[in-house]
Order: structure tokens, then C-alpha cells, then sequence
């Protein structure tokens, strides 16, 4: 048995479950001692050395103490756990050796070890390919953006497209692959900065700051006089209602953020439901998960039109594990630009 | 040209735009004359004889001055228009001749000259089909049944079906359907009479009395300890929060009423939608006449199911057309028990 060889682990613990939106103060910053010659757990377990961590919304549903959702829960006075890109230092397990690059589920923390390894990606390194992207743009909600936009709203060239948070990490690539598919696409935001990048960077043929609009409602008549077909909705609440009063005959409404909702214990009603009926609109709730065959195929054409150009993508990027409870925190208040990544390690 | 021949001819009119739920006193009956020798307004038209008329709870949406939507408001001052079965007495068109049977959009009245006859269906006598049927069960709201719930819920044997207003025209062959579909089928309606129908004539495997279920929700996990499959939605409002939080995995909701919602100017928010996501529920709004091209499948289905014992039909049948005015309310507090009809004659 090798020699002990102990390094610092520092790691965000989460401290307990909360009500209202994420505070800083619901997590905490650990020091602990790690050996990078333990014994690992079984034979399928990996150490890995953390790069990249990726802040995302769904982790606000693993701050409460409910287990029917599709995720449990996380565990009071454990580290957090989502979405990384790793290096393996240490494998166990016959698919991946050291030196190897993987994205999938690691702790929030400098080290990690993994025993659970089927859902693990191996990433092929690419020089037009920075390392981050595959927890955004190649990621979960890369992929979300392409599952639901082709597999849940059924578009067709021409029709009206609607985006919520569309400068997020699954609203510019909803509306980048909206346009590519020849439909006119209007995004919301929250800041001047965003609705700039919408249209300047993202290529969104109109955007706007739903924070200076009085009357949701009027706002989407004046960008879709002729309705929306398709509603791409991040943040559900008075949004999806006043969609819900400009939606086209058979219109298609893909649900999978409600950001505005995650952090309501009594979340708001929708109002304008019985439009449902009139239009034959069909509002669907999806995950990226039950459409994982198609992930091969979306990694594939998406890395293709972004080395073509024809797709770019916007992190923002903070700098350390200890920025990571601040940039988790921002998610709700709308302070990241683009998809939020935490730079744990340079390679 | 023949000679006058009058007869006195009663009509309900709508005396104007609405508020609320429909009272009585927003219709008033005239007596006028008619004269049966008249001469036809066009090539295509029919003179009938009203022998049934339909409550339907979609008339309530044309009492009010709203033009967007899938029929227009009806005109004050104006004969109420609805569906009903007629016997032609002259016909300047066609495909129709004296003595036919028809089905489709009349005025609520002894007699109407139809001018648009497109949509018309021809009823070919049967001793085993009641001709009021060709307003229910036969009619629009058992196709709705019939579409919505095989082209618009994705049935699968076995599965849990919850359908509201179960008792009514629509509700009552959704729920046989599902039955005969191998489904679990459970109903809600308003009173203990229309409880004991569902179990007892219908074949419903569990019924409940929502007016007397303080938590819906409860009430909702009481009889699908398992969750709902599928959600067929008569009501909207509280019912379907409380089916959102019941739904399993993949579930799907079917809404083509919303009774409850229908009165209201400010219609209550639904809760609970960001179940849509962790669930991946499908809400499909939807009306039958999108689906007319399944029309003379289902009338040969349903007419074959209803010879063969396999599916009953509640009517709810009042006499003389100035009942009409009072059944039509009834809809809205739920005094009728079954589909409610009108019988303006008798052959």
C-alpha cells in the first residue's frame, strides 16, 4: 500500500435546509485533509482533481427536505454535489485511467471521489473546445436546450419563438438553435447588458428587460403582434401567464426552469390557463435526461456549429471554490452573464 | 310562389353580453311568426323543424364581446345558436331533402333556416339510438370524449385515470372509455346522486363528491395512492392544482373544459405547475374539431359499444324550448344530472 500522501481539500458544505432564495450563509468553506493514495471504495471508484463547477438553478430543488422529486435531496453537513469536469488522478474502474478528462456529478470541492461512475462522460480534449463548455453549452443545459427545442416544441422555419432567461445557460442556445432553424426568436432579461447581448452577440432578432416592462402582457403583444408559437419558458410564474395570453392557435409551450418559482415555499398560480383550450395549446414539462439517447447526436452537431461559428456561447466565469456559494447565490438574483462556471484548478 | 303558411315560431334570445355565471334573465323568449313557405335565402339552404337542442358549457364563452377566439360571441337581440337535431321540412340544397334527420349548429327555436350547411351530418335512423344521443354521446361532447382521451391522453392499459365533472356529457364516456381501455378509473362530481351514478351505472371504480372534500389534494392521494396516469380536465381551477401534485412520471392531462373557470372575469390562478418539470406532465389543451377526420370511426365504435351494452349515456332531458333557458344555467351549478338536452318537439 502506497504511502500516505496528504494535500488540502477545501470544500463547500451545505450547512442545511432552507427556505426562501440561496443565501451565502447556507453554505460554508471546509478545510480538510485529503490522501491521494487512500483506498478507494470499490472497484468502480475514481479520484478525481475538480477543474470546473457548474452553478445551476435545479440545485435550489436539492436545498429542501423532499424526496419525490427525480433527485434526492442533498445531505445537511455533507459537500454539495453537481455538474463537474474532472481529471482523473486515481482509477479503480476498467473505462477510465488517470490523466483521463470527465464531466458528470462530483462534489463541490478541490478532490473528489466518485463511486458512482455510470453516468460519467469522457471528454475528448479539443483545441476549439474550452474544457468549461461541457458544463454549459455541451453540458446538461446545452443539452436541455436541444432536447426541448427539437424533441418538445416541435418547430417548424418561420414560426414565432419566444425565450425566457434567454440569456442563461439554456436560453442562448434555445434561441441560437431557434434562429438557426429559420425562426424569428425574442428574448427576455433582466438587465440592459443582457437584453444587449441577445441581440448583439447572440443573434436574437429582438430581446427586452422584462424588469422595465409594467405590463408583461403589452410587451409580448409588441414583439409578437402576430402571437408565438412556441414559448421556450426558464422562469414560469407571471411570465407563463402573460405567454399564455399570446400564444397561437396550437402553440407549444416547453417548461424546464421556473426559476422564478424554485424559491417560493407557496409559489405564485398561472393565470390565464383556459387559453389552453381556445388555442389547443400543450404546455410540456421535460427533463434533459429522458432524451439521453440523443446526446451523442446533439454533442456532434452542436461542437459542429460552434466550430463553424455559428453558435458562440457566454460563461461567466468565477475564479476559486470560494466564489462558488456567491456565484450559486447570484443565479437567483440574476447577477451571472451567461452560463456560471466556477474555476475550481487550471488543468 | 306558394302561399303563406305561418306558424308561430318561439326563440330564445340573447339579450346581451354578460358577467359571471349566465341567470336566466339573460335570455328572454319571443314569440314570433314564421311562415314555412318562405322563400330560402340561398341555393344551399334548409328550412327545419328543431327537435332537440344541447347545453353545452362552451356557449358560455359567446355571451361575452370577445372576437379572438375558436367561434365568435353571440349577436344581442339574436336567436341563441347552438347544436341540436332537426328534421329538414324544405331544402333548396342537394345533399339534403325533406324528411332528413340532421345534426349540427341550429337556432335555439321551433324553427331555423340553416344557411351554413357545411358541417351538417345527416342522421340515419336507428330504433337503438335515441336521436337526442346525436347531441351527446354521438354528438360533440362524445367526440370530445373520444379524441381526448385516445388521441390526446396516450392511454395504456392498466394505467390511473382521474376524469372530473365524471358525470357529465363528456366525463361519463371518458371514464367507460378508459374502463374498456383496461385503465383504473376513478370520478369527482358535485352531488351524492351523481357519486352513486358513476359507481353504480357507470362503471367507474371509485367516485368522490368534491363538495365534500375539504383538501383535494388528500382526497386526490386517497384514491391514487399510486398517482395519476391521466388527468381528463372538465374543471380547471383548484381540481387541476391538486391533479398537478397527484401526477406520476410522464403523466398527461387532457383539459377541454374548465367549467369552474368559465364565469370568472379574473379567472383564479392554478398552482403547483412546477410539478410540470420534476414530472415531466404534459398539459394539452385540445377541441374536437381539430380531430373531425376520427368522426366516422368513433360513431361507428361508440354506436357499436352502446348496441352491444358495453357503454351507457345519461341524459338529462327537459321539455319545451322554454325550459331552455333554465337547463342552460343549470350547467353552471351543476343541477343537471348527465348530458343536458332540450326537447323542442317531438317528430
Amino acid at each position: 500500500m502506497a504511502a500516505e500522501k496528504v494535500v488540502e481539500n477545501k470544500q463547500v458544505i451545505f450547512k442545511g435546509y432552507i427556505d426562501g432564495i440561496p443565501k451565502q450563509t447556507d453554505m460554508e468553506i471546509k478545510r480538510t485533509n485529503f490522501d491521494l493514495n487512500q483506498q478507494l471504495p470499490s472497484s468502480q471508484s475514481l479520484l478525481v482533481k475538480n477543474l470546473y463547477l457548474s452553478c445551476d438553478p435545479y440545485m435550489r430543488g436539492r436545498m429542501r427536505d423532499f424526496h419525490g422529486s427525480y433527485i434526492p435531496p442533498f445531505v445537511p453537513s455533507q459537500v454539495l454535489e453537481g455538474f463537474g469536469v474532472s481529471k482523473v488522478i486515481v482509477s479503480d474502474n476498467p473505462n477510465f485511467k488517470s490523466g483521463d478528462l470527465i464531466s458528470g456529478f462530483t462534489g463541490w470541492e478541490e478532490y473528489s471521489i466518485i463511486t458512482k461512475t455510470d453516468q460519467l462522460r469522457k471528454i475528448e480534449p479539443d483545441d476549439h473546445i474550452p474544457l468549461s463548455f461541457h458544463l454549459g453549452l455541451l453540458g446538461m443545459p446545452g443539452f436541455t436546450a436541444y432536447a426541448g427545442f427539437y424533441e418538445v416544441c416541435s418547430p417548424k422555419s418561420g414560426e414565432y419563438v419566444f425565450v425566457s432567461a434567454a440569456s442563461g445557460a439554456v436560453g442562448q442556445l434555445v434561441g441560437q438553435l431557434a434562429k438557426l432553424h429559420g425562426c424569428y426568436v425574442v428574448g427576455s432579461a433582466g438587465t440592459k447588458e443582457k437584453v444587449e447581448l441577445l441581440k448583439n452577440k447572440l443573434g436574437f432578432d429582438e430581446a427586452f428587460n422584462y424588469k422595465e416592462e409594467l405590463d408583461l402582457d403589452a410587451a409580448l403583444k409588441r414583439y409578437f403582434p402576430e402571437g408565438i408559437d412556441i414559448y421556450f419558458d426558464n422562469v414560469g410564474g407571471d411570465m407563463l401567464g402573460a405567454a399564455l395570453l399570446n400564444m397561437r392557435v396550437h402553440g407549444r409551450i416547453a417548461v424546464c426552469g421556473m426559476i422564478s418559482q424554485k424559491s417560493l415555499s407557496d409559489p405564485k398560480g398561472s393565470h390565464n390557463l383556459s387559453n389552453l383550450i381556445s388555442k389547443r395549446i400543450r404546455i410540456q414539462g421535460f427533463l434533459q435526461s429522458d432524451y439521453l439517447h440523443l446526446y451523442p447526436k446533439f454533442l456532434e452537431q452542436v461542437s459542429s456549429y460552434h466550430k463553424q461559428g455559428k453558435i458562440v456561447y457566454i460563461e461567466d466565469m468565477n475564479e476559486g471554490l470560494e466564489s462558488a456559494p456567491d456565484a450559486f447565490v447570484g443565479l437567483f438574483l440574476g447577477t451571472n452573464v451567461g452560463k456560471q462556471v466556477i474555476r475550481v484548478a487550471s488543468e
